[in-house]
């Protein structure tokens, strides 16, 4: 449905293929072939390509101030692997997972495999509320994993406050309990400073770290990472000999070359310039748009932003009346793992241009003054009416 | 190790890299990347690329006398994750697993993950013992699958007789049992009829089908799939979702558009030719250098042969004094996933010229003689002597 062109979607979190390298990569892949096809077409070991592994632990040093070497990297297929992995790893049926509420519903989808628990924690601005945190770490036995997307959250956008990234450490050290900080957006930040990630303030290889290629690359090729302390990342290898044997051995040499030839740095500067201005248009959009009891977050990176409707709406019958207009958008309910808030709805804005976001939003608001709306509700936020 | 340049590795099971199709896959990746650049580089659906489904699916039918659609083509990241989701669908702990003996390697580890007993149907050069088989069945709870590598196997290099296969899918069907077939070698026959896959005689949707290009084109894309029934591989499409979203959409695209634009047959005649002549050499060495006391298989197609020595000798300590002369192989017991017959080890040919197999036999065959076997022993065969 949401591939039909005449749709606007902000569902789905694609990035925009306009910002893909294609002239790069085509050079890459003749290069690849030509200096090492038939290493780059043969087997290989499962932990990865050395010279790939090096480059990304250089990375998430510089980036995200970790202390990490190639050997606690493992290159996965996607991140998502990274989450199946983890489950497998750490999960047994009737375990605990903490995790947001909402959270991601693909680690959702890869932990429920695995048959755990869900324990949602009260999630704001700032990340988690760390009393609850503590109060369930307290209460609650077999807590395997606390599940975390610390910056530009998939569903909310949300990015956690320094002070709470320290108290997630702290009380992760006190009840012994293994972090998962899953950072597919973290580069992608649109202003202010970089805060500490999770796993830089790790002093007891507690935490482990997912990354991924696909929103500062490309999606294609399927490369991630796990990067965790080395007796961790050991169990991961084995599972992961086991599910796959390895990942693409050429699609991971290609990535190599690319890193080594152009500047993935520049690379994402471009991205983030064009998702920046598309956030910034659906957030006007939205305050201009939305009546004052419709509330959303304002990410400062990501592709994400996040919408609360009054209770009484279930996003889903509005995605139906939505759908009519040709506009999609993903109907919160299904990132809270034990049934959900179905006030709730995720839109993205980096795969649509700028005017196709303020139609759709346009679209969107109508809808929802038309069919959901008490007329008691139809008055735009006071606060927004500037910029009417 | 076995990667040193001065070790003869009959280890492994890798493709001879020589054979990998560069220069067309230097043309396919630029070609990929000119007509279908932002498709195939952005995320894809989790089945896998409709054009590369249907191609796998008419070869299917073609080569092997299967009758199925696209529709029942599930892309994975190597036929490995074939076998980790049919572990994900079908297992649980303590449930029992009806494998060869000896067995795949891959397989066993890739189900252990799901801690199922597994229970080993004595395996002769025609296939399994099929009154034991009907035997098992009758009298073991929870049989939820049998795992079979009809064609060329993987370690022995047995191939099923026609007879067995029938057999077992009627077995299967009276004890309403799931069948997995493994075909990673069956192209690469080097004589005889192709005799039909187990999955050719399935009537009643039971039979799950694995294969790969990875014996057949090159390892290094990773692109296997699954071929199922309909409602079968519904499960195995969620559960692949929940594991890594899907498979490269651009090696899937890349694999598409040479099997559009060259022609795979003729590339697998010529890995065929190299292979058999491979395939000749180390049988001829194996006759003429081992007493007739050790004894070996002599494939018709595939990657390896089996060697049998007297029950006294165990092949790690063959391994350790073969290392020491530059030899590796791999030792058998691994292949059985109950504890194994120690007195057996697994010979690849494929990836070493036809000097250096021949070397590398008469070195095994004098570790054997000198370190191993009795004086009585050290006879060589009579029915090889003429090979002398």
């Amino acid at each position: 449905m949401t591939e039909k062109p005449e749709v606007i979607s902000f569902a789905g979190g694609m990035p925009d293929p306009e910002l893909f390298p294609l002239e790069e990569m085509k050079r890459v892949s003749v290069r690849v072939l030509e200096e090492s096809g038939k290493q780059a077409l043969q087997y290989a070991t499962t932990e990865g390509f050395p010279p790939l592994r090096a480059k990304i632990a250089e990375r998430m040093n510089r980036k995200f101030g970790t202390a990490v070497w190639a050997e606690n990297v493992l290159i996965t297929s996607g991140s998502q692997q990274g989450l199946d992995l983890t489950g497998k790893a750490f999960l047994n049926e009737g375990d605990a997972v903490l995790c947001e509420s909402p959270s991601y519903l693909g680690a959702i989808q890869a932990f429920k495999t695995y048959q755990p628990r869900f324990i949602e924690v009260t999630t704001d601005d700032e990340g988690m509320n760390m009393e609850e945190l503590r109060h369930i770490l307290q209460t609650t036995e077999r807590v395997k994993l606390i599940y975390a997307i610390p910056d530009f959250q998939n569903p909310t956008g949300r990015t956690w406050s320094a002070t709470r990234r320290e108290r997630l450490i702290r009380l992760a050290n006190e009840f012994d309990v293994v972090v998962i900080e899953d950072n597919p957006y973290g580069e992608l930040r649109f202003e202010g400073d970089m805060l500490p990630s999770v796993k830089s303030l790790d002093t007891e290889g507690r935490v482990i770290y997912l990354g991924t290629f696909s929103k500062t690359l490309c999606p294609g090729y399927r490369i991630g990472w796990v990067a965790a302390d080395k007796a961790i990342l050991s169990k991961y290898i084995l599972l992961k000999q086991a599910a796959d044997l390895q990942t693409s051995t050429i699609s991971q040499r290609e990535i190599d070359l690319y890193m080594a030839t152009y500047n993935l740095d520049a690379g994402i500067e471009r991205i983030k310039a064009v998702y920046k201005q598309r956030r910034d248009v659906m957030i006007s959009a939205l305050k201009r748009e939305m009546p004052g009891v419709v509330r959303f977050t304002e990410p400062s990176g990501g592709l994400f932003t996040w919408v609360e409707l009054p209770v009484h709406i279930n996003a889903r019958d509005v995605l139906v009346k939505c759908l009519e207009q040709n506009v999609a958008f993903v109907p919160g309910g299904s990132f809270y793992p034990n049934a959900g808030r179905e006030n709730t709805l995720r839109l993205n804005y980096s795969n649509m241009d700028e005017v196709r976001i303020v139609e759709g939003i346009r679209r969107l608001a109508d809808v929802l003054k038309e069919n959901f709306l008490d007329p008691s509700e139809n008055i735009c936020n006071p606060n927004n009416a500037a910029n009417r």
